[in-house]
Parts: structure tokens; C-alpha cells; sequence
């Protein structure tokens, strides 16, 4: 790393792993970065799935071992994309060396391995960030204005939906994701994007009732008629209380058929309210009773020019933004923290919050009881 | 009552007893009757609005003392639409006469108000009904019969809403809704809609855990500069389970900026899903996991002649029902259950259900703790 | 006909008979007018019928000769909602009594027809309408509203459709639409409500160009394997132009696969735009360059109380009105028109300008010319 | 040019050069290319331009001759995003080298320079290809499967929309697009996406009938109170027949208030309909009569992995597309072209055929006439 370069290490090559390394690779002409992005080295787990990630993702190097990435010299900052399980051990490694590093949601597995990152990360000052993509969205940040300014007065309600469908098939194999040793909990720790989100747009949450379920108790499990047990939660809901004394309502489903991107989110206050779904990622609903009442109504804002980093992609409104669009974002943010230390959203302080608030959830789950957030 | 009329005595003559009153003198022609409906008689609280009502509304004769309608031998049925705090003891003396009668809902202010209501009508045999007008949709009805035949197969989650915004202003002044005397509760009561509407469609509720807040704590009194003290809740929000096994969550408010007839519900199955917003009253979306994976997604069904009810009132699909094209549905149930004794949704056993959630959810929010229905 | 009474005689009892009986029956209560309104006498084609339809609409008496009703002394107004072949010879023998009559849309089969009409009624001096009911919906009269108040700017382009589906299937037989000798025409005169609603709306049409197609020759006769030849058009869309300089699409078609009640428009100004879907008919959407350019969106404007008529139903926006109720509306209008002489809309007068829009774009499907509307 | 590697050449570097760049660096990660591309040079119109540019873009060359850029023998393919006046001089040098090249729509200023285009590229036979972006969006790719297997049957009509508000602000100043000298046309020229995609989707059109205005006929020229005047139009509309014996209706202007990407069909087949809208991307409509009576409806298909070469970007359905996500496969269209000479979708011949069709809608416009598409 110099003035003229930063040079990336990439761990982990699946599906976030190829949407970082376009970033990577567009965040220089997106944005007129300061500096060059080099994609310098990538690890996974073993050496062919390695060096054709290198090949496919455009990476100089590669190694079968994360361990050896984190200690290159020639690699300044770090992205994570591994399974949870790993999330601490590599950013504990990488704060230690100390390199910057950008950490896939959630922080770990566990309240436990989240606080261990979060000190080093004190530790280490240097720049660190969680990967919670869908806080990128222009749409997201417009109604983070909107309420920062008041447009819409005080927050009554907040209600957040990330709810999907992708283990309503029954006979869909058990996978990391489905059994807690890995991934430390079900729906609610995997689509905790909307925990994030609620934190994000309303502030910190103080109290959690939760409820969930496990709805297909057992999957197939590789073998011609084998099945094993499912211990993560399918779906799960909350309801919470924020600090600002307003009441919210959070729901994760991987069960939801027909929910594809079903994250989104109402929010109402005194004198408005937004809604948003992230399926129509470009678009944001707001009613305003500043409107006369005649002609009052929600309103569908689409995105354009006028929004924060929409213009950095195209030139006019409803051009429209994808998915990996907001991953360029994302590196931009983190790379702009590397160069002058600015905040990012959110630092793993910040992604703290949310493994907090799932804890307490998972908790709420097991004794029946409301719990109190950070307790 | 004889074989070829009814006649109808109405007690109340607001809102809903225009809408009544409207129903009573369409519902001969719009479904072709058995026998011709007569409005008899209108009772309200004092003379002149009583007489005032008789003409506006086309009754016979009127009278400024419900008792004396209940008692009055030309009137065969009863409908009332009164404030909460008057339904159960007109129910009781409409029972007892036993005169069929059609309450406006909540039963009554409490549990055990309704208790009474419904250990009457068991006793008096006759017609009894409460008036949850939103049950009487055609797509409501859809969605019903789509659960019922197990095309989205089982249920795993049900989200229902009923918010409006008719008191997100504070300035609008106390009302008997605002206090607990009077409403027996705020929100949760007025719009219990959904609490219903979450039985008719899933099944008896078992376990709730709710949360409440009054945002508006003083409205003006209507003097000068004085003000009153609201001590019922402005919004209320509710986990509960069902006893399917479901999951469900309830969302009640009157100050949802906005929302103007936010009533509706998504409920998700392993087959399908099924959402339903009743400010589009004559649509109803529906996915289905047995259409092809590249063809899959919420199709919007206009509800029309080929849906139950809908052929009564128009030929074509998309010319689409109001308001009180449901009354006129839900006054057709509550004569024809007067003709011949066949069930109605809901008779007052069926809404005692809504009373029992409803004093589960209020205990909740004082306890702080999850509460048994019916217990 | 007194200060009280108005007595109804109806001519025609199918589909629109019926709801122009529950709308002569409910108009007195939901509008509060000043006289009484009695479903005196109504006609059919054979005695069968004609009594059936007494005694399901609720008529006192009936007849199975239409020129017995238009004569009989106790028949005040005539409503009028026979097939198109007898439109023209019902109104002048009304309109020669005189009586007041609303006569359903289109005028008659033709622009002479249509002629003899106008003249009758212009002799005649009494109150005469035509039956465009969805220019009753207060949605309607809201963009009406916006758009006489300058809100949008001057008009720059008109895009109506009235699209449905009634006769894509092949094997719906012949009926007399579908012939020209009684139909007049196809779908661009059975649809010809989006003719009207261009005129209401933006004023008069000058000049147009249209296209149409049979797209389904040949339907079933009724006999084993006969078929009888379509002469009247599936498709015609047409290019306008106002008398304002405004442009304008028409676009009808009965074939439109999926469209139920495809009645719409959008409406493009220098200052905003407005969007209308009859099959959404409580809400109009409305864009205004007003808004400030980073909060501007298409909103969407729940009718209610605040607009036209909408009062009258329902206490609260969003309970949403139905088809019947404009039919409502549309006979207030006219019994105030008889009792005050007010003018309404559309009388046979502003009807006719429908009449020669659809015979100019007639014309022009056949030379393939422009024509110019009234030559 | 080699076995490993394509060199790219990019003419002009606006809105268009900043997508073209962005997706010449990410389309080998994205679709797994068996070449790398080289973003070799890049071409503006002076020196300074185009040295910013190839540092912001991330060219290793540049010139402000494009002559030089399409003579040099290290640039393999040509991407040509000028101004409308420069596409057929750059065009012809191209293909006479000979180079592949993919030029921005429209083809040329008017039919004629379009002529020299393709008579160039049958004579050079290299790949070439016309710049229709939104040709490429995996939802009209859909649509086009739908259309092809004939499951909504024989196509009726086609409502095909490219509507836009960039100059409804009768404040912005004259630009080149707004005089005929430099643009050819206004907005039906340069919304002419319109009438590929009906090409595309509903084949080849016939003939067209169209009208026209301008609705801001004076604009600032740039001094403080100076004017020029505008002569191209602000909004065309078209209606036109197809070879199949569909009809169809073209919309275009740049004046549509509140529309930023209002490009999209309707398209009414004997068994089904497809709708479609460029502000909605990730998403297509399609209603088929296939569905049982009671569950039929418009289906709203969100794109996924299930259709074509969305499975490139991202994991799930719902993710979503953005615009620059089309340009990358457009440019993978045009790279997969050269080195194998697969077809593409527009090569300049079927580009060619929108030309003819503007040319005919103009000619309409002025003589007022049906207007045979080619002649």
C-alpha cells in the first residue's frame, strides 16, 4: 500500500466472493478513487478451487490458505467472504497484523466471537467494516436523510421484513447454513441485514420478544435415504423496543415462498411515513402530511441524480441499480476508511449492535421472556 | 315476521347505520330474497336525531329509547350499530325478547362483557351475529377457500395489519374511542378487524406476547386551552401462536401516517403465499410453488363473477365492490341465518375468540409476558 | 311528478336494469334528496320477463311494450338501458311526452341516429343524459378537478385505453355486438366510455386517424357446427387531436387477454401528470414538478372525503367505492337535473361529440385517412 | 487481436464511454470469457477530454483523433458512443479496415447515412452491431422466449412506450439534440429503443401512420436572453401494422412529466398478455388464460437464475439488475460475435429496420399520410 495503490486480498470465492472482485475491479472508474485497486491474491480452502478463482476473479495470486493471504506483504487490506465459522479467527489475524479488513455480516457465530472481533479491531485502529451490503442502497441512505432531518417527525412504529424462500423446498440437502455448530443460528442470524437496517435508520434497540420456528425438521442428507436433523430456526419474529422509545417489529423467513428479496421496511411518525422493499431497490414511498390534504398520498420516489451515489452509475433516474452495484459501494466506503480513516457503516462497533440484538432474540426464543439487548 | 317479511328495527344511526340502512333496502334486489325486508324502525339517544334518522335513513318509525324498539312486536330483528359501552346490554335484552340480533363489533368492552353476550345467545337460540364487515370480502373469501383446500398447503406464518391514521393528528380532540371507560381499550379494540379476520383464516389463536404505546398522551378537551389525558393505546402490536403451530404477528394502530384502510395479511405455506390489502379491496395476490420455477410469481387475481358474492352486484370482473357492497353481503348472512338457522362468520361464539386475544394481547402488555388465550 | 315524488319508469333489465334499481332505490338516503324517488314501472320485451323483473328490482307494475311505459301518466322519468338498435326511438318518444330521460351510452347506432337525439332533446327542453357511468367516479372528477385548476400545466398528450377481454375466447358465440346492423359497431363503440372521458377531460377532438382489426372472424351460431362472420371490429386504436393542440391516443379493444376493466388514462402536462386505471377506482396517481426534485414521485391520492362524492358513501378513504356506486351518482345527477334544470354531464348534446369522434375514426379505419371530426 | 486477448477501442467518453469501460473491465469476471479484454484506447474530440478520460476510464492509450484510434493496429474492436452525426463516418473507417464495431443507436442521422452503414458492414463481414441496450435486459429476453413458444398465442396488438421528461424544463438550453442538422430527429430518434424492441419482440413493421408536436418551440441559446428554436419534435406517436397482421401503437417524447424510464409494452395475444416496464427491470408481467378461470391474473415474475444470463451477476432472484448490467452484456453480445460470429441482436441490418420505420413515421408526420415502411 502506497499512495498510488492498494493492493486486495480476497478469502472465500462463492457468490459474494465474485460480486466483491467486480467491485474491486469497478471501484476505481465508478467513483475516480484516489487510488488504484489491485486484486492482489485470493484464498479458499483448497488449491484448485484457489487458482481458478485467481483465474475467474482476475486475481495475480493464490493460496489454499487463508493464513498465509493474511500475512503477505504485498496484500494491504482484507475481504472476508468465508461461511460465519471462520469470521473471527481471520479477522482476529488480519487486526493483529494489523490490516484493514472488510468482514461479511454477520460478525461471528456468536455474541462471544463478535466481541473478541470488536476489540481487536479497538486494538488495532485501523479500518474495519462488516459487509452489510443492502445498507449501501441509495434508497436506504434517502430515508436515513429523511428521517435524520425530521421530514417525517417522530418514529412511532418500525416494522422490518427480510424474508425469503430459499430452504422452502423440503427436499433441499442440509447445508453449514442449517445446523447451528456453523452457522450459529438460523433465519434470524443469516437475514440479520434487517436487524442492521433497523439500527441503521432508527437506532439502537433496547428490549426483544421473540418467537420462531423450525417448520422442516429434517433434510436430506446426501445419501440415498438419509436425513438429518435441522436445528437453526426457519423463521423467526420479534417485536422491540428502540431507545428512542418507538416500537418495532422484525421478521426473518427462509420459508416465505415466493419471497425472493422480501426485505424492506415501513416506518411510521408523526407527520409521514416511508416505506421500502428492497425487490424495487431504486424506488422509496413516502407519505408526508405536509401535502394538503386533498392531494396527499404515498409517493413513489425513484432514484436519480439527485440521491447520494446514484449519479456515480448512471445518468438519469430510473436508469436503475443492481445488486452488485451496491457492493461497489460497499468497497468504496471500506477503501475510503482505509485511505483517511473516515467512519463506515458499519464499523464491526456498529455490527456489534446487531449480534447483540440476535442474541438477545435467540435467548427471548429459549426462555419465553422479553430480554434486554446487551445484558 | 312472517313468511314474506322481515322487519327491521336499527339502534344507532351513524356511520354504520347509514350503511345498515342502505344494506337493508338493497339486499332484497341485489340476491334475490326470499322474503322483502321492511325498515321499521330507527332508535338513537334523543328525539330529534331519532326523528331526523327515520327520514334520512327511510324508516317507518323511531323512537329515542331502545328498550322500547327491542320491545316493539312490529320489529322482528335487531341491528346495532351503538358506542361499545351499550352492546352488551342490548344484546342481552334483544336476546331475551329473543329477538335475532346483528351487533356492531367489538361484543363488548371486556371479556367478560362479551362472556355475557355469548351465554345469551346460546340460551335464546335465535340468529346472533357480530359485525365484522371486512370478513364478508369476496377475496377474503378467496383467500379462505384457497387455505381450505389446501393449495398453498401449511400454513407457516401469518402477518396481519389494521392500521389507519384517523388519529395521528393531535389535535384532534378526546373521544369516548380515547378512553378506557367508555372503549375499553384504544387501537387494539377499534381495530380488531384482524384479530378475526387471523381466526376466520388460520384457525383459534393460542399464546400472545403484545407491546403497546400511547404516542399522544393529551388531546384538547374542547376548551379553550384544556386538555384530556388518553389512556388508551394509540398502537398495539402482537406475536402470537396459532394452533396449528403457526406463527402470526398482529399490527393494530390509528396513527400509521397514511394509512388510510391499512387492513390486510400475508400468509405464507409451504405451496404458496397469499397477500390481501383491503385498500384494494377486489384483488388478491396469490403464488404458487406448483406453477414453473421460470414462470413463478404473485399473480393478482381481480376478483369477479366467477368469486363467491362478487356475480350478486356487477357482470364483469375489475367493475369492482365498496364498502357497503360488503354490509349489504354481511346483512344477506345475518337474514338468511334468521330464515333458516344456517351459520354465520361470525356468531358471537366465534367472536368471543377475537374478545379472549384481545384481553390476552392487553394483559401482555401490563405483564410484560407471554399470555394463555381464553385462560 | 311533485315536490315529493319522482316516479321512475325503467326500460330494460339486464345487467344495468338492475343497477339502475339499487341505485334508484339507495340515491334518496345516501344523497339526502329532497324528494322521493319510486321504482314505478318497468319494461321488458316479453311479459315473462317484464314481470320477473318487477318483482326481483322491485318495480309496481310492468309492462312488456316499452311505449306503453314512455306513455303511461304515473311514469315522471324514463331510464333507458335497452340494446343500442332501440336507443334513438325510446328517446324521441320520451323526449316528444316530454319526459326526462337517461338513455345508456352510446347514444345509437350511428351519428344520425345520434342526431335525432340531440335535435329531439334540444325541442324537448327537458333534463337529458346519457349513460357514461364511470365519468361519475369521484377519481375521475378529482383529475378533472386538477386539471381545470392548472395544476399540470397545459396539456401535451392523452393516453386512454378501455381494453378488456369479453370476447377473446373463440368459442363465445354470436351476439348482437358482434353484428353491425344492431351494434352500429364493435369494440370502438361499445367502449367508447375512454371516448367520452378524452372529451370530459381535455376538451374537443378535431381530428383523428384509426386502425382497427377482426382478429376472431367466424364465432359458433348457436347450431351444432355453424358459424355466423363478425362484421364489427375486436381492436380500433386511434390518433387524435385536441382542439387545445394536445395530442391523444384511443385505444379499445374486446380482445385485450387479461384486462377486466382496462378503462384508463394518463395525461401528460408541462407542469405534471396524472395516471388513472379505472380497475383501481379509488385512486388517482398525480406527478407534480412542484415537489422539490429530490422528493418528486408519482403519488397515489386515496380517494375520500376531502373529494366529490366520495362523502356520500363512506366515512373514511380507502373503504373504497364500487361500481353500483357511480351508477348512484350518475342518477343523483340526473333527478337533480330534472328537479332544477342544472346542467350534467354528459348530456345528449356533449354525448353526441362521442358519436362523431367514433364515426370519423370509422371513417378513417375504411379511406385510411385523417379525418376531421363532425365533417 | 489473439487467441487471449481483444483490444478495445472506445470513440467518445460521456455517459455512454463511462458504462462501455465499466463493462469492458468487468464483463470477463462476470461471464467467464475465454478472452481478456484490454482497454487499449480511448478517443474524444480533444486532447485534454481525452487524456482525462483514459485515466478515469482506465484506457492505457489515448488520442483526439478517432481516425488515428481506428487506424492503430493494437486496437482489435471499435466501440463507437459519439454524437449521432459522427456514427456513419466512424462506422464506415471502422469496417473498412476492416473492425468490428458496436455503434450507439440510432444508426445514423437519417436513413441514408443507415444505408452506407449496412451496406458497409455486408461488405466488410465483420461483427457489428447497433447499440440497443435495453435489448439486453434478461426481462425482454423473456419476454421474447414467451412471444417465440407461443404461449400467449397470435399477437393482436403491441402498446410499445419511451417516454421521458428530460426536457420538459422549458429552462434547459438548446442542445444538439434538439436541432435536425446534428440529431436527425428529437425524441423519436432518440427514444427510438421503442421501435427495436417492437421489432424484435413482434417482428418486422409494415406501416406506420404518425403525428407529431413540438411543444417548446424556443429554448435559451446560452446568452443571457437569447433564443433559438427548436425543430425536432418533442413527442411522436405511432401507429403502425406488423408483417404478422398485429397492430401496434409507438409512443415517444422527451416532455412526458415525471416519466424518467418509461420505456415498456403491452402485448395482447390470443392466449395471454405480456407487460413490461424499464422502471421495474428485474420484473415481467405475463397474464395467461392457461390459469383456471377463478386463479387467473397478471403474474408479476421477478427475474432469477432461471432465465438467461441473470444467473451471471447474482445468487438469487430479486438481487437485481441494474443498467450497467445490460451494457456488460451487450458488450459480452459483441465480443462472443467476433470471435465466433454468432448473430447478434441488432446487427446494423436489423438496426437498419428501425431506421426505415422512423424514416417512414416522419415522412407520415409531414404529408399527413399512411406511410409504407421502407419505401
Amino acid at each position: 500500500m502506497n499512495d498510488e495503490t492498494i493492493r486486495v486480498g480476497l478469502i472465500g470465492s462463492g457468490y459474494m466472493g465474485k460480486s466483491f472482485s467486480l467491485a474491486v475491479g469497478a471501484a476505481e472508474t465508478l467513483f475516480g478513487l484516489p487510488v488504484a485497486l489491485v486484486k492482489e491474491m485470493v484464498a479458499t480452502s483448497n488449491e484448485t478451487s484457489a487458482s481458478n478463482a485467481a483465474a475467474e476473479l482476475g486475481f495475480v495470486r493464490w493460496t489454499a490458505d487463508w493464513r498465509e493471504l493474511v500475512a503477505d506483504p504485498n496484500v494491504d487490506v482484507i475481504i472476508n467472504c468465508t461461511p460465519n465459522h471462520l469470521h473471527r479467527d481471520i479477522a482476529l489475524a488480519a487486526l493483529a497484523a494489523p490490516k484493514p479488513i472488510l468482514s461479511e455480516k454477520p460478525l461471528g457465530r456468536t455474541k462471544a466471537e463478535a466481541l473478541d472481533m470488536v476489540q481487536a479491531a479497538d486494538k488495532a485502529g485501523v479500518a474495519n467494516m462488516a459487509g452489510y451490503t443492502y445498507m449501501k442502497n441509495p434508497a436506504t441512505r434517502l430515508a436515513k436523510e429523511i428521517l435524520d432531518s425530521g421530514e417525517i417527525g417522530r418514529v412511532f412504529h418500525f416494522r422490518g421484513l427480510h424474508i425469503e424462500d430459499y430452504l422452502s423446498d423440503p427436499s433441499l440437502p442440509i447445508t453449514w447454513r442449517l445446523q447451528k455448530a456453523q452457522a450459529g443460528s438460523g433465519a434470524v442470524g443469516d437475514l440479520c441485514h434487517i436487524i442492521n437496517m433497523a439500527h441503521y435508520l432508527c437506532g439502537e434497540i433496547t428490549d426483544v420478544v421473540a418467537d420462531s420456528s423450525i417448520v422442516i425438521p429434517e433434510r436430506p442428507d446426501g445419501t440415498p435415504t438419509g436425513t438429518s436433523t435441522v436445528d437453526t430456526d426457519d423463521q423467526t419474529h420479534i417485536l422491540c423496543r428502540f431507545e428512542s422509545g418507538a416500537l418495532g417489529y422484525l421478521e426473518l423467513s427462509r420459508v416465505a415462498s415466493g419471497r425472493k428479496m422480501g426485505l424492506g421496511y415501513e416506518i411510521n411518525g408523526s407527520d409521514g411515513t416511508i416505506v421500502f422493499d428492497q425487490a424495487r431497490m431504486s424506488e422509496l414511498k413516502l407519505f408526508t402530511t405536509k401535502d394538503s390534504p386533498d392531494r396527499q398520498g404515498f409517493r413513489t420516489i425513484l432514484l436519480g441524480p439527485e440521491h447520494s451515489d446514484y449519479g456515480y452509475f448512471n445518468s438519469g433516474p430510473g436508469h436503475g441499480l443492481g445488486y452488485n452495484d451496491m457492493v461497489a459501494i460497499e468497497v468504496r466506503d471500506f477503501i475510503l476508511s482505509v485511505l483517511d480513516g473516515r467512519p463506515v457503516w458499519p464499523n464491526f462497533a456498529d455490527a456489534y449492535h446487531t449480534e447483540e440484538v440476535l442474541d438477545a432474540a435467540i435467548q427471548s426464543t429459549e426462555t419465553g421472556k422479553w430480554a434486554r439487548v446487551g445484558s
